[in-house]
C-alpha cells in the first residue's frame, strides 16, 4: 500500500452510494451520525462500530464482510501537503491568512493552549440567502491548556 | 522585506494593544468591527479605511502617521507551509483530515464550485462547558459556482 | 487511485477524439460549450451536465455509461508543484515575473480583493502575424471584495 | 542581497508614488509604457531605458541618481514557489486547473511548441458590470515552435 | 522578526544561566517546574505565569523587564522540517522507524485517538550503567478518544 | 518496489493476527520480545532470528516459508517526511517543541553527544487514570560521546 | 499515466534500438535528424512528423501502428527536480555555478532576455585528446529581447 | 554568513565595472582570462592566483586589499533549486527535457562515466543572424570513466 | 518506470545471492572485482563487462539472458533525498557536520577542486576491535583541480 | 540566531588563521587533535575543552574571552539539505550512488544495524600520484547493533 492514496474502499461505497441515490443526509438517518463523520469514515479518517459499519453496509447494499475494514483504524491524513483542489485550497488559505490573527484570539481568551482536533466536531450547513447561498462550518474543538510540570 | 516575516507593524500594534491592557474585543467596540477581523489587521491579513486605522491608532495611543500601513494591501499569507505552531497545525491536521469529507458534503449540498475565503467570515466563541471549555469557530463563505463558459 | 495522475478516462476521450479527426472547436458546436473548457472537461477540471456528457460522448462515439464519470466532481489540480512542461511552465514564469505587478495595478484600480477563478472564463485565440502567430489568451474573472466584518 | 527579497528600490518607489498621488495609469501617460509593464519595472522585473527611467524619477519626484538601478537586469522571479497571497494564488490555481486543458488547445492551434513570455505583452482591464465588476486579464505571446535540427 | 529563528531572549537567557553557573535542575528547585519544562521556557516554547518568570528572572540576576516577554504566547515549533542536529534527528529516526509500530500499540491498547501532547509531560534522567550510562526519556499524554458526532 | 510503501508482508501479518484475535501482548509471550519490537517487526523496521521468525510465523499460523522475510535487513524509515496521521503526528510535534529544550538538558547532564536510537528500547503503557488514561512512552537509549581525535 | 514516468514506449525504442544495433548516429542517416533530437524524440521530449515516425519505425523493425503515439505532443519535462543521476546533475551544477555568471555575460553581450530553448539546437562531439578524450556540447538558441509594452 | 546570498564583494565589483564602463571582454585583455571564467570569479565561483586578482582589482580601481577576498575557496553553487530568473531557468529547461536524451548520446559515444564540470570550460559567443541573433553556449569537459574496482 | 525505484532486477539478483548462500566477498573471488563494486552493480548503479555479467550470473545460477541488463547504463542515485534508513542517514549526517570542515582541509591540501566521485573507489573493512568491533569505510577519489581559461 | 548559518565565529577563526598563516596540520601540532576534528571545531561542529579552546586562540592570537564559545553545545548540522558546493556535493552523491550497496556489504559483515557517526573519527590524506594525487578519505566508526528487547 502507498502511504498517499484514496483507499479503493472508498471508491466503492461512493460508488454504491451512487448506485443507490442516497445522500450523506440519507446515511446521516440511518446509521445515526452526522454526515460529515460518515463522509470521514468513507475516506477511513474515521473509525466505526461493528453496529456502524453493519448499518452503513446494509443501507449501500454493500457486504457485511466489509464491516473488518470499516472499523479498524487506518493511517489518516490524505492529499498533497499544500492542496491543489480549489475547494479544499480554500480552507488552507484561510489557515494561512487568519492562523495567526486566530491564535491571537484563542490565547485572548482561553490562555496558552490549543482547540482539541480530536475531541472535536465539524458541521456543515447550507444557508440560503437570496444574494447567494453561503456554506457555514462550524468547528467545535474542546480547549486543551499546556499542562505545566 | 523578505518574504515571510512578520511585519515590525505587527509587533507594534501588539507591544501598544499589551501596554494598553486592551482585549481585541475592547477593539471591536471602538472600531466597529469583529475582533478576528482587527486581528488579521494586526498582522496585516486585511485592510483598514482611513477611518478605522485612525479609530485603531487613537485607541492603541499610537501615532496617526501609521495610518497608511494600515490601509494598504500588503502580501497576504504567513507562516510555513505546514504550520508548526501547534494551534494553528491543529487546523491544517483538519484539512488533511477531512478536507476530502468536507468536499463530499459540500458538493452534495451546493453541486460543484467552493466556499469564498474572500466574501467570508470568520467568528470564534469561547462555551462554556462543565467538562471543559470549548473553541467554536464558525467560518461563513458565500458559495461561488463554477461557472462554464 | 494516486493523487496526481491524469485519469485514465481522459486518455479515452483524448484517443477517441484523434480516432474520429475532431477538433475541441468542433466540439464546441456540438456541446455549446467553450473548446478551452472541453478540454478541462476531458481532463476532468470540470463537471458536465447529463445533457452535456451525452452529447460529448455520442459526438465521440463512446458509449454513455461513461456520462456519470462526466458528471461527477473529482480533485481538481494537476501536475507538478513546479510544471516541468515547457508551455505550461511559461504560464508559470508569467505569475513570478508578474504576480506582485499584476497585484499593484488589480488593487490600484478595484480595492482589496482578488479576481476570481471560479466565476471565470478562459479563451484562446490564434492571432495571425505576419512577424509571427500569436497566442492569445484571455483570462475574465469577477472581482471579489474582501468582505469586512 | 539575498535571493528572494522584495528590492528596497521597489519600496522607495511606491513610497513616492503614494506620496504623489499617483496612479499607474498616470505614470504610463508620463512614460509613454503600460501601466502593468511599469509595475513590473517597479519590482525590477524589467529594465528600462534611460530616458523612460529619468521621466519616471523626475514623475516621483526622485532623484536620478536612481537611474542605473533602473536600467540594470537584476535577477527576475519573485516570491514563494507557491504563492500564499490569495491575488496571486488564484493565477497559480489557474495553471494547475486549466494547464492542461490550455496545452490542449494550443497544441491543437499551433502545433508543438510554446506562448513566449518574452515576447509578450500583459494587459489589465476593469470591466465594469452590474453583477459584479470583472478583471480583465489579457497575455498575448508569440507563438514559438519546436525547432528540429 | 523572522517565523524561524531562535529568539533573542533565548540567548540572554542561557548567557546568564552560564554567568551563574546555574543548571536546569538549580532552577527546578527555585523556579518549582520540571527542568524539561524550564528549558522549553527558554526557549519560549511554554510560557510562564507572572511569579515563575519572576522567580526566573531574579534567579538568572535579569530584569524583571522582561516578565511579559516571558508570559506571553509566541509562536511554538523551532527547527527545520527535517532536524540537522544529531542529538534532535535521532528522535526523529525513532518516529520514522517505530512511528507505525507505536500506533499499532496504542491502538490495540486504547482504540482510536492519540496521545496528547499539551495535557502532556517529558522528563529526561540520566541512569547510570556500568556499560554506559544511559539516556532515558518519559513522554506522558493523556489519551484523547476521537470524538463521534 | 517504490520505496516508501507499507511492505506487503506487513499486511499479511496484520491480516492474521487479526484473523487470529490475538494481540502485540499476547506475541510478546509467544515469542519472548516485547511488544513494540514485534509491531516494528511487522513493519519491517526490526529484523528477527530464524527461531523468532519461526515462533512468530507459527503463532500466526502462516507459513514458514516467510522466515527470510522476516531475518533479511529492509530499509528502514516509513511514512511521509512530516507525519499526517495525527495520532504520529504528535510525536513529531513533540520534537518541534521540546527538541531544543531536550538537546539542552542531555548536553548538560552528559555532555556533547547523543542518546543511540539503536541501542535503543521503546515501552508503551497504558496508565489507567479517572481523569483520563494516560499513554507513558518510554525512550531508554545508551549516551554516545562525541569521539574526538 | 503517472506524472513523472518514462514512457513505455522509450523502453520499446531503446530496446528495438539495441536489438538492432544501431546507434543514434546511425538513426541520423535514416531519418534525417540529428542524434540529440532523436534521442529526445526516443525519451517523448519532442515530436515527428508521420514521414519521421515511419523511417524510425521502420528502421526499428517496429509496427507503424507506434506513429500516432511519435507525432503527438506529450508532457515534456522529466526525472527529478534535482537530478540524482551524476551525469545529467552535472549540467545542473554547471548552473548553479555559472547561472549567474552566464547572465551577466549574456545581458552584457545583447541586453535584457532570453536564450530560447525552443527556437534551440544541442549538438554533442567527442573530441579526442591524449590527455582524455573531451565531451563538448553545444547549445544554440535564438536570443529573445524583452518586449514592451 | 547566510548560505545563499550573493556576496557583498560581487556587488562591490559590479558597481566598480559600471562605474569604469569596462566590458568583461575587455578585464578578459587585462587579466587574460576568458570572460565567463572572470564572471564566475565576480561572484565567486572561481578563485583567483594572487596575480589575476592585482590584475583585477587594479583594472577596476579598488583597492589591492581586497586580494585574498578573491583568491579563497568560498562555498559555490548559487541561487534557489530551481531557478526563477527566466534566462537562467531556460538552462534548467534544458536538463529537464535534454537530460535523458544527453545521457543516452554521450553514454553511446564514450561509455559509462560523465562530462566533467571541474576540467572544464565554457564560452559565450554572439552570433549574428538576420532572423535574430543567436546566442551560442559552448560547455567543454573532460570525459571521466567510472572506474571499477 | 518510475523514476525511484529499486529495480526488479536487484531483487531477482539478491535472491540468488541468499539462495546461493554467497557472500559479496565470495563473488568478488569469482568476478574480480570488488563486493562493493559488485553491491552496487545490484543496485545497477555500476555497469558490468559482458564478461563480468556472465560470470556473476553463472555463480548465481541464473540465465545469461540477463546480461544485457547488467551491461547498460542506467540512471544512477537512488532513494529519498534525506535518507531515512538509518544506517544510510548516518553518511549523510557525516556530509551536514563534517562537509565544511572537509572542505577546508581538502583546500588547503590541494587547492581548488573536488575529489572525484567518478575516478573513485569505496571499500568497506571490518577492523575487530575488544571494545567493539569498527566499520571503516574508506573512499579514495582523484583530486581534480578547477580549470581556469 | 537564525538556523542555518555559518556562525561568526568561523568567519573570525579563519580569518586570524589566514593571517597567521597557519595550516590546520600546524594546530594539530598545537592543540593535539587531528586537524579535521579541529577545522570541525572552527565550523562549531564539535565543542572542544577548556584547554583545547585555550591552546587554539593563544595559536590564532585571539583572545580567550572566546573560550566559552568554543566549548558550548551548539546546533549541529550546517548547509542546504543537498548541498550545493561541488566539492561536497561529491560525498552526497556517493551516498545516492552507493548507499544501497554499502547497506549490503555492511549488513553482510556486520548484521543489523549501522556505523556511529558520534564514536567516529574522519582522517583526510593526500596521496600523491604521477596520474594525479588522491584524495583518501578514511571514515572509522563504531559498530552499533540494533538492540532487541
Amino acid at each position: 500500500m502507498s502511504l498517499s492514496e484514496i483507499p479503493a474502499l472508498t471508491e466503492k461505497l461512493l460508488a454504491a452510494k451512487k448506485a443507490k441515490s442516497l445522500s450523506f443526509a440519507d446515511l446521516e438517518t440511518v446509521v445515526g451520525r452526522d454526515e460529515v463523520w460518515l463522509a470521514a469514515l468513507f475516506y477511513r479518517q474515521a473509525s466505526a462500530s461493528e453496529d456502524e459499519a453493519t448499518k452503513l453496509l446494509n443501507a449501500l447494499g454493500l457486504s457485511t464482510d466489509l464491516v473488518p475494514e470499516l472499523t479498524g483504524y487506518p493511517l489518516k491524513g490524505l492529499g498533497p501537503i499544500v492542496p491543489t483542489d480549489p475547494l479544499i485550497y480554500r480552507f488552507y488559505e484561510i489557515i494561512q491568512v487568519y492562523g495567526f490573527p486566530m491564535k491571537e484570539i484563542i490565547h485572548e481568551k482561553f490562555g496558552d493552549g490549543i482547540m482539541s482536533a480530536i475531541d472535536f466536531t465539524l458541521d456543515i450547513e447550507k444557508v440560503e440567502d437570496p444574494k447567494g447561498d453561503r456554506v457555514k462550518v462550524t468547528l467545535d474543538g474542546k480547549f486543551l491548556s499546556y499542562k505545566k510540570w
